[in-house]
């Protein structure tokens, strides 16, 4: 079952609310004596952190992970001991204020109504279990995640924002830690930077379009059927907080290929190797890895939070008018950056492990 | 783990090669009393089922469903007993013919290369087990799903092909049990007959688009984080053969929306119940059901087998060319669509009997 | 979830009712080539098949296993291919009679009660789905997982009956084939032969307990906690119809133990190799295993179908008399014998492949 | 999978070693609005707690359990939210001293050579993850557990101790409150304490056997063939540290029972209700719960850590000699007690969670 755990071999269970006293996952099934120091996962969870430019909430954590278990010293060195790696962040900046108008209203587009359908009550403090608060632990998750498959490269970029996408033409994967918003585009995250700054001003909010990739990533992984590598890839992103489409390779321009467009022609290259002359396929063939890059495309829908008042209703059933005050962010896709390259690196965790399960390679 | 297994409470099994001697399902957690019939499965059975017009393979496969376990009779109807329910079909049209050139050749776009690479053999015979006929037992467990919550209607519809759309002013969901592609707008189908011939003539193919719609989903289905609704939804789509990509509600048209375009206001309707004013959430807020028609899209890349001669390489690592003869849809997306509502119906089961067993409700 | 599968990366389904058509099998994740036909597994099921003596149930089923899928040809030799294997039997010795008898009567000791209690209704024909007949297809799923681990051998024994126990001086490996009783000592056989007898002849039936050892095991298969070796075995044999009790080397002895006694001494032998010098462990500390032998027994209640009348009620509320007439084995645990043996050998090779998924080992 | 987690619906993970800086655990699947505070949990935790009597260990831990998330007030008490309860216990008094001597060798009995043979390293501090300390989150999840089936009563005894039983004639629950071995018979626990005195004194340990009653549990929990009560029971007794054998209702006995025996005949009793005369079936027939007491019983090795000096090998494989000092329980069966009460509370949740699940009842 997969209420609160994602992954089969290599297996995540998170817990926490965005105002409750921390939040913390539990990563199960990770091989032994792999290094591992909280300073390491530190690395991606500051790129994730709010309040590092206007573009984010203002909201300050520290987000400060400590690694409660699964660790022990050999050779000098920390490393993981194959029991469970518990890791946790204490919520410090859980502004305490008055719930009561959340607690009782529905705010459209946020999961309040629903939550309320589904338990009878819900925690309203800052989105409850909700709250994007909990992707800091995909984060966490997800650098113990990168250091499994040997060789492997997982980054990933925001490639649209509101109507606006990057050109391609200009991609540059060292530009995306230069600028607020992940752009491997400098020029186009000069415009959203613009665009954004319009937004936020305006108390509104904007969607956007992540693009995760993999490198290095050995031919053979994922099952089929029911264990391929793009649906469990779906399924990993589109868990994701405000995320409305994923899509692999060509994805949605496929519907419009041709067969003869669409088959990515295989060749023996200079090296000896076989190569591909294209990629539409997005690395995955039958849910199988081909040994390509794996590419992968979700859409964030804009922040639910906005200033202008939206028509809703109370739980007593009245009708209502909401104005979400307070520290959001106002495109919600820049800090999903990370958070899509963690869930893809601990898709591909636990697909390696469970390929090397069944069939003894590599 | 789930190789070849699908959902939780309500868990599909399926089993089979496209040219062994039969292929199969187990759908086990299937709740007692429920009354099932061989006939009531075949009718969804027969709207996927191949060589129905001149748009689909010409492979002609009865495709006749076997309940093999599982029911019983009760008070003079034959029920479900809560025991897995063992579903079969005798493969009765694979063709005897010479294997051996696709035996050592990796079709473009086929699973032929990753199944090797992941298993060092394959059964090459027609796609052996990643064929499109493995789908056929989607359907049949769909059949069975459908049946378990009450009031709930699921249904589906070809919207695009190639790069033409259906108009969604004319949606007439009675049409699409009238013209050969599953299409709500008989104009776009007649079009569309015109657009396939040219490509079928041409031993092309082509991409397309497909939408699933549940109606009567109570609120409440699905659950937080790692068991969100819509979640399970990718997957179960992503799972499809040739899928590549799946939206929820306003999908990938979200990133360019506005936080109050896509915010769904709500309002308290005469009826003195609660209302939503649009539905760009597809019916899911925070994971969740909001009682809202469910609503989803994928895309289906086109067939990799096509006449024209595509660059590809053998097992032996040398360069050739591949033409696939033999019988092929020309569009798979159109036999998609019975096979993506069977899949909406398995999740919505599934997550109708784990929001009853930790909630007790409905 | 687990209502009708068995084991993670290997994983059995099984499906089937004792008078239904068939009863079968799905082996989800065994390693690709591996060679496997239906003759190898046919050894296996013959050994546990009815009607082979006087001292088993005269039901007469060729129990002839069919495989449906999961192979094909590979150097002229059939080989799993890593896909599902679809295992079937065609019943056919299941007697036309008329069940309205038990159909309205809960016999004592049978799971008659707690079906209805559970789901409304039952499949009264031969005990439905809670009849010892799915056990065929644990031992042919078992006969696949033999294959797994290589070195490993499997074997059990029966080494009680009633309260008579074999004597350990006299055991021998080579006498389980020679018996009607899977008795490693020839002499106790004789005596139970007499015992059975009269027990059978009186229409009573009787309990026993079965041995079962795995040699060629490499330590390291398990997991701490709740993925412990002797964890998932203990649930593997209690599993088994008319398992009451299941234990782990010195087992229930232990508790009479002082840690002195009990505490399995280890030293480096002559060739330079540790050794254990006792085995109270039975081959697992911790959840994972020594490397030793694993050794289980397991205690089986007598029959519950006898010619004594019983006390029982009716579905309708009154007070009844039960005897249950036909084809029934007068101690099951005989026949459990190469139950426990498939189950064992099941649960080693999804250790084994989740210890090769962990750990990158062997 | 289950490498650390147990359960489905009501699913339970975790975490921790013996001397890391905390353990904890993940309860996930909780049915919402259950009142649920630390100090009923706590009551729970102070019963197993060590350093109570001379007979258990002396290490001195307060095992305050804090409740992380997952809980919120609803109406003036603090309830469940649904969501993942997060809890965890600070180790406190993990003393610093040398490991570099358990580092180094193997403890005969102990999980030392099996971590080593599969993880390739382990924590030896305190056992690390093999620890018994695991068991305080077997207990806090447990103390969830018992809340949820309504009116169900879970309770625990130590029945044997070494070769002596308690004499069932005396047999009264609320004597187990009243001494410190759990003993429901006043005068077995006097004759224990004189044994135990005499074991602990020679620094040497001794076995036990727990017997654990669930009253009040409804008919028709479990499901046939592997998703059986009593094999889920067996699993959850078997995961306890140091268990070596489980048995169900007559278990062991059942072996040298006569079917006329054997069967707990039914009748209609004045009330007007089924009731069964015996319980030889420990309240599981087909692995679903009849209505009557579930019982169980579990046998626990002596504690391997022992003042006599044993036999063991050095990691660089030389012979050695290991004495086991510090603070040990003379008995880890009486500590084992509320652990299998608790394991038996979340087997039953869970049956519970997912009988409701498929069948709607109660």
């Amino acid at each position: 079952m997969s209420h609160n755990s994602f992954g089969h071999l290599f297996r995540v269970t998170t817990w926490g609310e965005s105002h409750g006293p921390a939040i913390g996952c539990v990563v199960d099934g990770c091989p032994p004596g792999i290094p591992l120091t909280e300073a390491e996962i530190q690395v991606d969870l500051d790129r994730r952190k709010p309040g590092q430019s206007r573009f984010t909430t203002q909201r300050r954590e520290a987000d400060e992970v400590k690694i409660l278990s699964g660790v022990y010293e050999k050779d000098g060195r920390q490393v993981t001991t194959g029991t469970p790696i518990s890791l946790m962040i204490w919520n410090t900046d859980q502004r305490s204020k008055d719930y009561s108008e959340i607690e009782n209203t529905f705010r459209p587009g946020h999961a309040d109504f629903t939550y309320e359908m589904k338990y009878g009550l819900r925690d309203p403090r800052g989105g409850g279990r909700s709250s994007a608060r909990e992707t800091a632990m995909r984060v966490a998750a997800g650098a113990v995640a990168k250091k499994i498959v040997p060789n492997m490269k997982v980054r990933a970029a925001l490639v649209q924002m509101g109507a606006r996408a990057v050109d391609r033409s200009r991609w540059d994967w060292e530009e995306i830690g230069r600028n607020p918003f992940f752009s491997p585009d400098a020029k186009t995250a000069e415009l959203w930077a613009d665009d954004l700054d319009r937004i936020r001003k305006s108390g509104s909010s904007i969607g956007a379009v992540v693009e995760v990739v993999a490198e290095g990533v050995p031919a053979g992984l994922g099952a089929p059927i029911y264990g391929k590598l793009d649906q469990d890839l779906a399924s990993a992103v589109m868990s994701i907080n405000a995320v409305k489409g994923v899509e692999i390779g060509a994805g949605f321009q496929a519907a419009s290929l041709t067969g003869e467009e669409n088959a990515d022609e295989m060749e023996i290259g200079n090296d000896g190797k076989i190569r591909f002359r294209a990629n539409n396929a997005g690395g995955i063939l039958g849910g199988i890895s081909t040994g390509q890059d794996i590419v992968a495309r979700f859409a964030v829908k804009p922040t639910s939070s906005i200033l202008t008042p939206r028509a809703s209703v109370t739980r007593s059933g009245e009708n209502t008018q909401v104005v979400t005050k307070g520290r959001h962010d106002p495109c919600v896709g820049i800090r999903a950056v990370p958070v899509g390259e963690a869930m893809l690196a601990i898709v591909l965790a636990d697909h390696y492990l469970r390929h090397r399960g069944q069939t003894g390679t590599p």
